[in-house]
């Protein structure tokens, strides 16, 4: 296996670890997010490890990429399980963990896990889709449903939404009566105390189309790159303690360039991440 | 068939009719115009009913999705004198006819029947191209030459174009001493009074191939889908009795990332005609 | 919905159904038979109804093409047990069912309804790949072990497999040792009865990659197309009671071809299973 | 423009000439067959001049590449009108034509042309498509009628077909009745004398989709490339007062191995039309 | 060959000269620059001669249009020393020398001869890399040092990089302490005198992915097109003696649309360049 | 890395080594075979180490895939060097080399190698191509002269040559003066000892573009998959002491059937090897 670019060799000593989960078992629409953690390990090495914009190399953050769990494919709920355990353990620890899908769905045993690590645990969701719907094609554990199942148990008003623009009428009544949709990261996060654990999950079509084409159901209207990165650099200096990049469906791109998007903007996000 | 999503199941009490003119015939360059309709109609499920930007759904609006025509492809002059029949029967009745193509010189037909029934009435006109030749390949029929065809019945201060970045220095000498190019539709619906009767035709290639790469003929540095819609916001309101949006090649972008946008933009259209 | 060419508009009347299972859930590699089914109808109208081969045209069969299930996509064994309700439906009414897949593994319970309606069943199976793992990727039901689930019910000797150039050792020797691979179908029903109940399974990447390229694990060294109908023409005149044809991904091609490929086999096969 | 590999650089001392004519106005499924004639000159490159197969060089053979006609495209009429005046030029003064579609029907006006200048000509059509239709769309000239539109004033006994696999009922009724279709051109040659003027039509569709994916309507069941090379081999010796080769769509086949293909044939065929 | 759409048919009375470098041998990612100059032409004419945004046809402007060099690729060297020969005598001769690469490589011998003309020569760089590498996998010439070669001859002051956004730590470093990044053209410009020869290398990768994914090794983060205008816009009046634009792989596009942007931005720097 | 399924962790013990020459630089057309090595292995995993047609399972041959040289790219000769002091290491260690390019050019250093660790080495050398030219666009050393270059150093007498459909007039002269070009191994193989040392040479585009689109220059009318391994398998029981298989431009062919293909026909060619 290939690893992400600058990762070290073992997880002795570092303080970030990579997991691909790479599951896409409940996309209703076009497959392939399941691609999605071995082409953004590919194609890293098409970037540098250098962040101009932060200046910051991530080959001075010590970070292990630890491969892809396995799945049985057909068995949604054995695939769930053996994420959370895995989860555990390694927010046990102490690791950051920076979880790579694979469809949404798999953000849920990640947040989940996080929350019991961390029970004032807050979430910050980049999408452009609500996913909060409490049934979607009469399943209640869909890539469409996963942030409505993190309000089983996490409280609604430390769920924060972005740059949301598609979900049916009664999502953005739910969404609107709890106040979920925010603004711009910078005002929620002022009013969080610095240490304040906080959990960030992006679902990659929170960009535009233009940008990043390459995922199972593209929402027109979405932020350029530039835009994601400056609304994520309010995140510096915060306390993550994981995050998810999740929905890159890299066969629906022939250009390549939404694995290169994903790949580029997990490593600013390392580099906020690490302080 | 499938219809538009959201579509009533006959026309009895729709407000609006969807129509698909599959003809690329006078295409010059990229064909797959036709294939236009169909596309739209099946990636149509990909997207919500519901447009949080105007907090409407399009299931509350009664619309009926009639299919398309079926044309003698080698027969240009036949093709459109069958859209200009079937667009005069439904205008007639007082539908507000949305025109899927196809390439541009659908829109001759319908704007010439929106004109005998609707004598006072304004063109706005949304696209890269002037599309104001008096021929093209020896031709005076053509995608290319159909807004200058739209003048031989309609006086030239009710043409308004929006967003054209592309034309002969004729063309744009033409349009010059025409007043046609305008800069923001705001500053011209506001000199006419609400009940004026508007046409809407809209050349998917007025967007920048970044987000609509899905075209026969592209032309760099147009819009952002954002900034379209905030174009047509403008006519929320207005008394529009017809709208056109021509040009998608699905064929052409293997994302399909170019007939999901042309299908939202229909939907948000939809909405903002609606009143 | 488009229905397959030539279909009736009900069901009464119809001798032969077709059902479409989208279903690809335990696809370990490139995933997308799920659209099998529609992109089989869309394409059935570029080739003709009638078939020269055999001197019929389908439009001269009552067939039905009856649509698709709908499926929740991560509830794999819901998925199974709703096709195997709606067989049992199918097939104890009498109708000869044609099903469109999806990936194998919903041939099981087509093969499972179709011995419970028929005792004496015997099984005739077109693959590239053996599928007869006890386990795949520590799961008894996945679609590479279909078959061998099949022998759960069936006796191995009502088992007939053609034209297989792919599986483990131990598939291979399991093969071996029940006598199931066989050489050509002619030799095998000589020494049925004609009244003997037949199902045919036939997966589609049976055919070399060259002619059916769009197929989530293809292998090469298969069959050309006549080479396959040539196959398939040894069951005219026998008592085919249903009928499967799967595991075309059509994303996998762009060029359709293998999807055209797709319906003309079931269009030659209606013809030969037509008696 | 570049010319096909081999070309003189003017029409002087040229006994055979290549004519391009792209125009895919009636194609009534996947249209780029237009971009035919420009590709097969790009790819020539890509082989040799030399013929193993025939021991032959084309550069020892005198021919001229003399480019596109121009087209109106929107016009069908004018099209053809401008097809056979242009063949009439060429063939009346004696030049051997080999014509590059576009669809099929561009052979209408030059079969049309070539029986004028011989009024004993035999047609030699290999296809996987009859277009013996009559009416197709309602319109009596199109891809599909071709053949048709040949026998109002061509005798039956003079079209010799090969290689179709499709049709209608009809069509193929038609066909048997009227002795068109015939087994392999050897027998069908060894009845005319040597001096018989001969004209070839060769829709490329005629190959199997796996040698030969790139055109509207592929069939599967076709040739392959070495079997209809070994058929045309039959002509060697004969009077071929012209030639043509159809329906290479090069936008459908992304490997641009259809039009390699494409070309190929066509040095072959002029080898062996050079006697 | 197809020539760029306006071009003369000889050098004569040329003020412009365009010439092709389709060379691509260091590229250490994804092959395909060598197609850039051949598609660039054959895609020019899909946009038109007019220019709207500067009021100005380049049929206007004398250039000529004088094709590629052909190179043995295997021989770097070889080919480095061929393009600065040519260079040599055509901007020896007073051309201004518009050249289309292949890889950014080609720029380094153009600006070497650039540099020989006008000893003063500065030299506007547009990238997404840096090229400032003293190696790149053990070699000294490459794509990725391109610049740091030009520096061997050129004081580095007279270098001004613009919206470069990806390099190692080393190379930001050099360009910080070099003070060779710059913010806008315009604040360069006006501290050169009006007669300063400027040479301006323009690696398409400036542009952000989403506007021109044909290239090697997009970068996200970079301009619209129109912004990359802007900022070239700049150049009106002053005296450019020759420009490149490098790094178009149009096979990684399906779409085409990188090409045409680059088409239609020589197009705008021919304008702006001719004063 | 991903190592080709089956492969041991290290190479003690092994009896065949694997190694990947990710070279292009000299190819004159459509580059990507640098792609080939790396794409195959991905891809091994698509099928079983099991081969029916020789019932032997790859697991139980020791074979170490070693991964691929790095090449500084602009630097032809240097390449050539790298490879063969690598060659020169593992043939004199006495493992059969398995090379992976990468272009064909990539076989000369390697069969050097071997003739000097086997002075009475035979080659046997299938293709498309005879690669027999004393220049190439002007240059010696290419993709289309490496057998000439073999025989610089290798009698005429011992290179077999084997399918060649393409060749200039002059290679094809050559070739006959010289006996080069056979019928079937078979004849061949039968006139030598079974000690005699072989080296196999597969050019991968020796298979029909229909099986194998993806190659740099596909030439219509070659071998179908179980063509070809009923060739290779002549060679069981021989002394086969290094083999290569090379021409695969993955980037070429979307479907990816083209690396499937090569890897399996890997597998089949080790286990004939072994013995």
């Amino acid at each position: 296996m290939t690893r992400f670019m600058g990762s070290l060799d073992n997880l002795n000593d570092a303080k970030f670890v990579i997991r691909g989960y790479p599951y896409d078992g409940t996309c209703s629409y076009k497959p392939g997010s399941r691609f999605g953690p071995a082409e953004i390990r590919n194609h890293s090495e098409g970037i540098e490890t250098y962040s101009p914009r932060f200046d910051m190399d991530i080959e001075d953050i010590p970070f292990f990429d630890a491969g892809d769990l396995e799945f049985p494919f057909g068995d949604r709920d054995g695939v769930l399980e053996r994420i959370e355990l895995d989860a555990e353990s390694l927010l046990s620890q102490g690791f950051i963990l920076f979880g790579i899908g694979g469809e949404h769905l798999v953000s849920l045993p990640l947040i989940r896990s996080a929350h019991r690590n961390h029970p004032n645990l807050h979430v910050f969701h980049f999408d452009a889709h609500m996913d909060l719907r409490e049934h979607y094609l009469e399943d209640r554990l869909s890539h469409a449903t996963i942030m409505r199942r993190v309000l089983d148990f996490l409280p609604a008003d430390r769920l924060h939404q972005f740059n949301i623009r598609s979900g049916t009428k009664e999502e953005w009544q739910f969404s609107r009566e709890n106040g979920i949709l925010k603004g711009h990261p910078c005002d929620q996060l002022s009013q969080l105390r610095p240490e304040t654990p906080i959990y960030v999950s992006i679902d990659l079509d929170v960009l535009d189309p233009a940008v990043f084409p390459g995922t199972g159901t593209p929402e027109p209207g979405g932020l350029t790159f530039i835009q994601l990165v400056e609304q994520l650099a309010a995140f510096r200096g915060r306390n993550i303690i994981g995050a998810d990049f999740v929905e890159l469906a890299p066969n629906v791109d022939p250009t390549d360039v939404s694995t290169i998007v994903a790949a580029k903007l997990i490593r600013e996000m390392m580099v906020i991440a690490n302080g």
